[in-house]
C-alpha cells in the first residue's frame, strides 16, 4: 500500500509529538524510524520494566507498540489533527527476552476519522552477553503482535499533534 | 460467580509475585485488594507516565490492567502454576485525567489451562486541586475496559508464581 | 448508566433496521428486547449453524452478538445516523450447547462518532429433551463475551438506519 | 516462517473437518486451499447474508475468517488434537461489497497448546456485472483483518478433528 502523506512535514510533527510523550522517555524508548504510514520505536531491556519472571512486562510491550501504531497513523493525518488510541489488542507469542526490542507500527487503512493499524514487537539483539557485537536492528524473534484503531481528533482545545 | 480458590494461600502468593514485578514499582503502582478471582491495583498520576496531551499513556493503563487481570487469574490457580498473559484488548473510553486510578481485574471463567478475564480502569480521585479531600476509592469515571486470556504454565524451569 | 436516547422513536428505528438484516433472518435470529442502550437477540439452536463438533459456530455466535451490540449503539444515536461495526473481539468461554441462545449488547460509552459496546451470549434453555418445558429466558451458562467499537455514519448516500 | 506439519495427512484431516462444519455449507463457503499453516476459504456473495445496508454481515465475515484461522492452526497440530477457538478480534476496514470473498488464515506462532493466528478477508471479484470475466482469485480490496488464539484439545471424549 502506497501512502501519500497529507502533511509534507509529517516526520517533524511525529518527532515533536513523540518528544512530548513523557512515558516514552521514562521507559527509555526512542524513535528509530518515521516514514509515511510506518513508525519504529526501540526499547532497550531494563530490569525496571519486567514482570515477575524477569521478562519485559506485557503492558510495557503494549506501550511501545501503541506509540508506534499511533504515530504511524498520525504520519498520514493532515496538519491540525491529533491522534488518540481508540482500542488495541495484543497477542503475546513468546517471553520478551533480549537486550533490545523494536516495535513497528503500520497503517493498514487510513480513513478520515478512523485509522486501522497493526504492529509487531521483536527482540533485535540476543540476550547473551557473549555476543555484544550483534548487529542492532537485525530481524529477531517475534514477541508480540497488535491490531488497533486510532482516531483523528480535530478542533478540540489544547489537543494537537 | 462464586470462585473457590484452589490454593488457600492465594493472597500471599499473589502479593509475593506482584512484589517481583519490577515494572509495577517503576510505575508507582500498588496492590490495593486481593480476593479470590478479583484484584485491584492503584496508580497515582505522575507526569512521567503521560502521552503527548498530558493524559496517562494508554500502554501504562494497559500495564496496570494486565497485572490486575493476571493476578485475578493467578488467585484461582493451584500452587505450582505460573501465570502468563496470552492476549488482551483495551478499549479506551475517555482521556485518563485524574490524580489517582484504580484498575480492577476479574475472572470471567477459570479453566485448567486458560482463564478469561475482564478489567476496568477508573479515575478514583478528581483532577482538581481544589478538592484535595476527595475520598480515595470513590467509584469514578470509567476510562478503559479490558478483556483478556491468561494461561497457567506448569513445570517450566524457573517459572513460578 | 442511565442513557437518554436522542431519538424518541429509537425502538422503531432499531426494529426496522434489524428487519432489513437478511443475515439475521437466515440464521433464525429474532429481536427479543430493545431499550435505550441495550438490545437482546435470541437464536434457537439449529444443526445448520454448527461447527465440526456440533456446537454453534463461533462466527454465528459473533454474528448475533455483533448485531445486538450494533443496535444497542444505534438506540442512542440521533435520527439520521447509520451504525457500522468498526471492530469487535469475542472470547469464547464454553462450547455453545443448548436449545436456545440469547445475545445481549450494551453501550459502555456513547460518543458522538464512536460508541464502545460490550456483549454476552448465554444458553437460555438446556440442551436436554427431557425438559422441554424449561422456561425460556432463564439466565443460563455464559458462552461468550464481546467488546466492540461502533461508529455513527452520517450523510453517506444510501446509508441510513 | 517455515512450518513443518506434525501430521503428514493434515490436508485430508482439515478437509474432513471442514466438511463437518454445517455452518460453512449453510453460508455457501468452500475450502479453496490447504497448506501447512495457511488455509483459504471462499464465500460467494448472497443477499441472504447481508446486514441492513446490503453488505456482507460482519459476523458472517468473522465466520469464514474464524474457520480459515482455525484450520490453519489445525494443519500444524498432531493427529488426535482437536481445535477450538479461544478468542478472535476483527477489524472492519471497508464495507463488504463484491461478488466473491476470500478469507485467508495463517499461523503466526504454533505452540503445543495455544496457536496464534492472523487472517484477512478480501473481495476477489468486482461487484459490477459488466465484468463477469474478472479473474477469480485476483487479490482485491482488503475488507477485514483478524487476529486470534486457537487451542489444541486432546483426550476429550467425542471431540476430534
Amino acid at each position: 500500500m502506497i501512502e501519500t502523506p497529507r502533511d509534507p512535514d509529517f516526520e517533524q510533527r511525529v518527532r515533536a509529538s513523540f518528544a512530548r510523550q513523557a512515558a516514552m522517555a521514562t521507559l527509555g524508548a526512542t524513535l528509530a524510524r518515521v516514514v509515511a504510514g510506518e513508525v519504529a520505536i526501540e526499547l532497550p531491556f531494563r530490569s525496571e520494566l519486567t514482570q515477575q519472571h524477569g521478562f519485559l512486562h506485557a503492558g510495557i510491550i503494549a506501550s511501545v507498540m501503541d506509540s508506534a501504531c499511533g504515530y504511524a497513523a498520525l504520519s498520514l493525518m493532515e496538519r491540525g489533527a491529533a491522534v488518540l488510541s481508540v482500542e488495541f489488542k495484543v497477542n503475546l507469542l513468546a517471553p520478551a527476552r533480549g537486550n533490545r526490542f523494536r516495535a513497528i507500527g503500520r497503517v493498514v487503512r487510513a480513513g478520515r476519522t478512523v485509522t486501522v493499524v497493526s504492529g509487531e514487537l521483536r527482540a533485535v539483539e540476543a540476550e547473551s552477553e557473549e555476543s555484544p557485537a550483534a548487529p542492532v536492528g537485525t530481524s529477531g524473534p517475534l514477541i508480540a503482535i497488535m491490531t488497533g484503531t486510532m482516531m483523528a481528533v480535530r478542533d478540540r482545545p489544547g489537543m494537537f499533534d
